[in-house]
């Protein structure tokens, strides 16, 4: 029997938990320090209660002979596809029941649509990247080329002529940098998707905490997106749902290669693959759509834009240079006096108690930056700030 | 961009439309007669008390940013993982807590399970067969050799040295089938595996429908087992989950293969490819463990396995081969006069308003064949089985 080889080629990540183990240090030796973390990449606000209540319903439904379901499809249940259908309406995207699939959350789709497509094909992906994009096509063998996302283009890299690519991963608003793409940037890259034919896996994630109504919160608000795309996005972020599990992936009906559908073979990877989302879960995710559902979500993004700002303010008031903010829950600012990023996260920690994640855990592009999140509470984040004001 | 070629030689599967088509155009010719399906591959009792308060419990935590969980670990929580530790060890067998992996179910991970094999394996499948074990292959590219169960084996076909594979499938108690295996046949499959360095992917879904205590009920039962054997369980059959999704993989610690560590690859593939079951989801397949759930859940089985006996009872009155049913919620009865599985199908639907599976949907051997199952309400299907017995 021959194993997955490519497996050998995977690099062990050590960020997270060598942040854990300098905090733990530094904490057992300074016991009376109260340490913020504005590290968390989850969230920390309870489910709204729409969605409380919707699940206590589906959960009776599935107590009763008369309303308890089985298996249902695998590609999800109409009555959310309906939801996600009407809701990127509101960016006048209109998209057909088909080409929604409802997923246990991106993660998972963004890894096992790589089934699709042949080991040989080459992936673009930027640096600093989530490091998700470039482990699940390591585990299949595919070569990797890079795009530099820095300080001179805003962290937000336009495709280049020169470079080919047959996979391309964008993340907008991105994780770590919280940059957004606007319209032009993004019809660029769209052009470039077409003329190679290629593939752009658009990763929507964070699309609820765009505030500015000119940016893109899908791809397919994009002229010719259909024709290239496929979307990926999650109700982690957005409605508190990481520990909840559901997202949805678009795949357009367009998508047709060397005479192989798209969609047509995303359908059969999921019906063979995966046996669909929990009931319950799904009537959850349905209520996030509803005007209670969306009006309580909104409040929540709403009190973690308010850490945002309380941060961004402060660096406003510092000078420092940051991207992210005010569309994402996170902020990645330029380590001040060009130090790099983990002497930044032990100064932080030392003189001030306070813990962020060093932008070299995501590329070579991140040595001098630094991520803070929003996702602590508005006390904590504003302590933090005043600390990190009064150390500059 | 290239697409992955070998979908194109995916058969598309009509069996289940077809059964669809015919039952559909039957009943609107004859809107009288009364037609019962002991075709349902899906449970229809309603999960039991114990899971439902659990799941309404996990809801409220949800709803309070106190007991509100976020991320869980991808591989599934402690709390899980111990009760199935505990479960395992009625069946004798001890297994380490970093062994249990919680999946949303078999389906998923008997699927995701090959990323961690090279696509130049060679599979063995019996005929017939769970179609997902052959498609799962097909769309990498495996090479897939057969072995037949049939009537002279009794449906358990035992290893054959002239045969050499990397991958084999056990599905005990077997679907379509119904038959399991003994600790003596399992016994020659570990050896075979071992001796050829193969891996054997067991499913035991329907584990919990076994009756007699001398079958074993997991292949860890069985000495050297742990060497050579991934398994997969999951609590749609057991527990009524197929609508709320959880499952659960064993990957031993000791498969290690080239170097390379299997137990340890699975939970690279999972930390990144997936990100764990639903919280609340957990919370409920925990109360599926509890002396409550236990008794709940097995009054469900006795409900099925009551149904699973009028069918054979009569079968034994007419003198009709079959196995299942004793242990599995499956009967597969050899058609009466040699009649092949379509024309019975049809026969059995147009003479008494029964609805059955061809066997010949399985593969080859089933051509001759039927599968009944015991998912119908107890009054359905001793009607059923009256109607079955006055035709022939």
């Amino acid at each position: 029997m021959n194993i997955n080889e490519n497996y050998k080629n995977l690099e062990e990540s050590y960020l997270f938990s060598t942040i854990a183990k300098r905090v733990s240090d530094f904490s057992s030796k300074h016991p009376d320090v109260d340490i913020i973390k504005l590290g968390i990449g989850d969230v920390t606000l309870p489910l709204c209660s729409a969605v409380i209540k919707a699940l206590h319903n589906a959960v009776d439904e599935m107590g009763y002979k008369e309303t308890f379901k089985g298996y249902g499809p695998e590609q999800g249940y109409d009555f959310l596809k309906n939801s996600i259908q009407d809701y990127y309406k509101k960016f006048n995207v209109s998209l057909d029941l088909n080409e929604i699939f409802i997923s246990d959350g991106a993660k998972s789709d963004l890894g096992n649509i790589l089934d699709l497509f042949d080991n040989n094909n080459t992936c673009l992906v930027p640096d600093p990247v989530y490091p998700v994009y470039v482990d699940t096509n390591v585990m299949a063998g595919r070569k990797i080329v890079y795009i530099d996302a820095n300080e001179e283009n805003d962290f937000l890299p336009l495709p280049d002529d020169k470079i080919y690519a047959d996979l391309i991963y964008i993340c907008s608003p991105n994780n770590p940098t919280g940059a957004v793409y606007n319209r032009v940037q993004l019809s660029k890259w769209v052009d470039y998707a077409i003329k190679n034919n290629a593939i752009i896996l658009f990763d929507s994630a964070y699309e609820s905490f765009i505030s500015d109504n000119e940016l893109p919160r899908s791809i397919y608000e994009i002229d010719g997106a259909k024709n290239c795309a496929i979307e990926f996005c999650s109700l982690s972020k957005t409605a508190g749902f990481t520990g909840t599990r559901c997202g949805y992936t678009i795949v357009p009906n367009n998508l047709t290669f060397n005479g192989m559908n798209l969609n047509k073979m995303w359908l059969r990877r999921q019906t063979t693959k995966f046996n669909g989302v929990s009931y319950i879960v799904q009537k959850a995710a349905e209520a996030v759509f509803t005007p209670d559902g969306q009006k309580q979500i909104q409040e929540n993004i709403n009190y973690y834009k308010q850490n945002s700002k309380v941060i961004s303010d402060t660096l406003d008031k510092l000078s420092i240079k940051y991207t992210g903010g005010k569309n994402s829950p996170y902020i990645w600012l330029k380590c001040p006096n060009n130090m790099n990023s983990w002497d930044f996260f032990d100064l932080l920690l030392t003189k001030i108690g306070i813990v962020g994640t060093p932008g070299a855990g995501f590329g070579k592009n991140g040595d001098n930056w630094f991520r803070l999140t929003s996702f602590n509470t508005y006390e904590k984040t504003t302590e933090a700030m005043n600390r990190f004001y009064s150390l500059f």
